[in-house]
């Protein structure tokens, strides 16, 4: 059974039955979801299942996949047939890291600029209402989340030609130079925007979540600008520029509060639910010790970068991986609330995104959904995962093979 | 233009009349191919074409492509679509690797057991006749050769399951293990099925060359046998099983022979025509030297063993492959024919084919096709490239990125 409950619930009775029918709903498509795998066919094609009895539930119950649509803008029947396949793996949250530096795709009501000068085109290659209503809507028959990324200060450039005076102009030696930096936090006009944006993207997006993003900010730009310098100086901020990335992060996630959503980052803004994505192992995990240690809620990404490709069976490495094998208190672990898969999009779109996802994927997902003890061998997950892809393949999902190998029936490749 | 012509030429007027005409016939085809890539739609979809110039000519005579139907089936629908973007690329052999250790899909019509028994299914796994024959005429369309593999001694376990006594019976000790090796060379009944075999097999495919494998023979089984042992001493081969080898490929590349067809084998065999799989640079840069040195033809396959994927921009070390860099004199650089991308099946079938094939095969076909000095910069094939790989997907087939952006038609993902 899978539930997730919201922060800071409200504990009327009224609220506490509609909880509970959904965490029955979400048991029953869970349930459902088992009882469809265990049906197979016999060599005459008759259906069979094995009598079986199965005690069963979530073992984190943040369990999310991201896809990037402004690296390449990945088409809706793309985004459908991937909460599809997710639905069967039992994720239950899609983080749609749907805007960033190349492209934005997002139409917004209140924006329109945004997209029609932001999105590698303004028509074909844009996510209207509609759109995301559909896949909404579409997420939630299935049992999964929506969580929408506005990633900011960094990863804007998309933004800015839609949206004068958001970005920072930099400088060169006393001259503009033409080239813009993050998002300039030194305006109020930068909040009013987004204020007015995430008031939109709020009401679109249902989700008690909103990821604001915060990572990777360069302060090359910031640095050369006067006005951030004079800035700087008027709020005692000396020459550290993480604090104004503060300032600015603090900004945003009182404007998200004030929209009763609750705000995920990426670490590298220390605060609220934090989604850890860098470092090997040894830095992964002294990171989990540490915010877990401070008394915040984690994520798990950092081993979970799928887009990452290797030669050969790489899904092992996926599956191995264990979120809560770190340095700390029972308390501290039980901290970790789940992990994503993140699938970039530098080297993917549409074309391979299914088989670089599927069968990979499902291997962190049953890292996320089972018990620890009954899933340590690796060798013995192989050939349910094997066989699992095969029922990806007849349920129309373009999963690769794992090894050498056949499937009753194949992807036919037209 | 691009001529292909065979050894051995019957050189009557006959002869020769049908060679021109093939020729100028091919010459049409990629000439078409080259002027249909000229042409581009503005933001009115109206055509366009640039006046241009083109003398054209390709650089290597032998342009392959191998396919793997042996680890991973490949249903009919992947293997026509796959000689489709091939044209695209101008690649004009099809080496199809049909058969190996894991399954035959090769359905014989004199030894129907190799593939009732040897393939992943009898009836759903195999190629029949007739879809062998719808191969060859797709290909001959698109001015593609279609060069079958049987590979023989090694890997062929496959071929066990369906031919008794074919393999040999390895030895534990004084009795047999109940597991089998590579072909038994020591009896007649196996020259007489490979007769039978390659006597049908040249039949239905029609080209020239035949590919003999000859790669990867693991001797532990016949030094475990008693009558391979007793063979061995009556031959006065000693110990020395590289000499029974050699005795095995004489006799079958003689049956090649007779039936009038060249035989190309892998490098393992140091004779015929040698296509080079192994090693790193170094390596396959000295093999290139030490073969033509003896003055034997050769094609290249080492650095394009595409089925190997790593994150990035992979197609890099593709396109920047010199096929000619050896150390040799300007005759031995002649007798390197061409060469081939190989898309081994243990990873891949129909799901991940697509995508993993194009456009990196494309980097290669390039290098094989164009002038060496007018494509000494990658960085300058890049936009080519990317803008190749936009006319792909708008042809139906589904290649992957290069990189952030966007094509005007995408793939939908359906």
């Amino acid at each position: 059974c899978d539930g997730f409950p919201d922060e800071g619930s409200n504990e009327s009775c009224e609220y506490m039955y509609f909880l509970f029918l959904a965490l029955f709903l979400m048991c029953l498509l869970r349930g459902l979801e088992s009882f469809s795998q265990l049906v197979y066919q016999d060599d005459y094609n008759l259906y069979f299942v094995n009598k079986t009895e199965i005690e069963d539930f979530p073992r984190f119950q943040f369990r999310g996949l991201l896809l990037d649509t402004s690296r390449h803008y990945l088409p809706m029947p793309a985004i459908l047939k991937t909460l599809d396949a997710m639905a069967y793996s039992k994720f239950n949250v899609f983080h749609w890291h749907i805007v960033d530096d190349p492209s934005f795709p997002y139409q917004s009501r209140n924006y329109p600029d945004l997209s029609s000068k932001g999105a590698f085109h303004p028509m074909t290659h844009i996510y209207t209402q509609s759109d995301v209503k559909r896949v909404i809507y579409h997420a939630r028959l299935r049992g999964i989340r929506v969580v929408p990324e506005f990633d900011s200060p960094g990863h804007t450039q998309s933004w800015g030609k839609g949206q004068p005076d958001l970005l920072t102009s930099c400088y060169k030696g006393k001259v503009p130079s033409g080239t813009f930096g993050p998002v300039n936090p030194t305006l109020s006009s930068t909040y009013q925007f987004l204020n007015g944006l995430f008031k939109e993207v709020t009401s679109v997006f249902p989700d008690s979540y909103l990821h604001l993003g915060g990572d990777e900010v360069d302060f090359t730009c910031w640095r050369s600008n006067p006005n951030v310098q004079a800035f700087m100086a008027k709020m005692g901020f000396g020459s550290d520029y993480t604090k104004l990335e503060s300032y600015y992060m603090e900004n945003i996630v009182n404007i998200t509060a004030a929209l009763n959503k609750t705000s995920i980052v990426w670490q590298d803004v220390f605060d609220y639910l934090l989604e850890i994505w860098k470092g090997v192992p040894a830095d992964y995990r002294a990171e989990l010790g540490r915010i877990t240690l401070a008394g915040y809620r984690v994520l798990l990404s950092a081993p979970w970068y799928i887009n990452h490709i290797s030669y050969g069976q790489d899904w092992r490495n996926a599956y191995t991986v264990q979120p809560q094998n770190f340095s700390g208190t029972e308390q501290q672990k039980k901290l970790v609330i789940g992990g994503e898969v993140c699938m970039w999009g530098e080297y993917v779109d549409a074309t391979n995104l299914t088989p670089r996802l599927w069968p990979r994927a499902s291997a962190a997902a049953e890292r996320l959904w089972s018990d620890e003890e009954k899933t340590s061998s690796v060798d013995k997950a192989f050939p349910r995962l094997e066989d699992f892809r095969c029922t990806l393949i007849r349920r129309g999902i373009q999963a690769e093979p794992l090894f050498v190998g056949h499937c009753k029936h194949e992807y036919s490749g037209l």
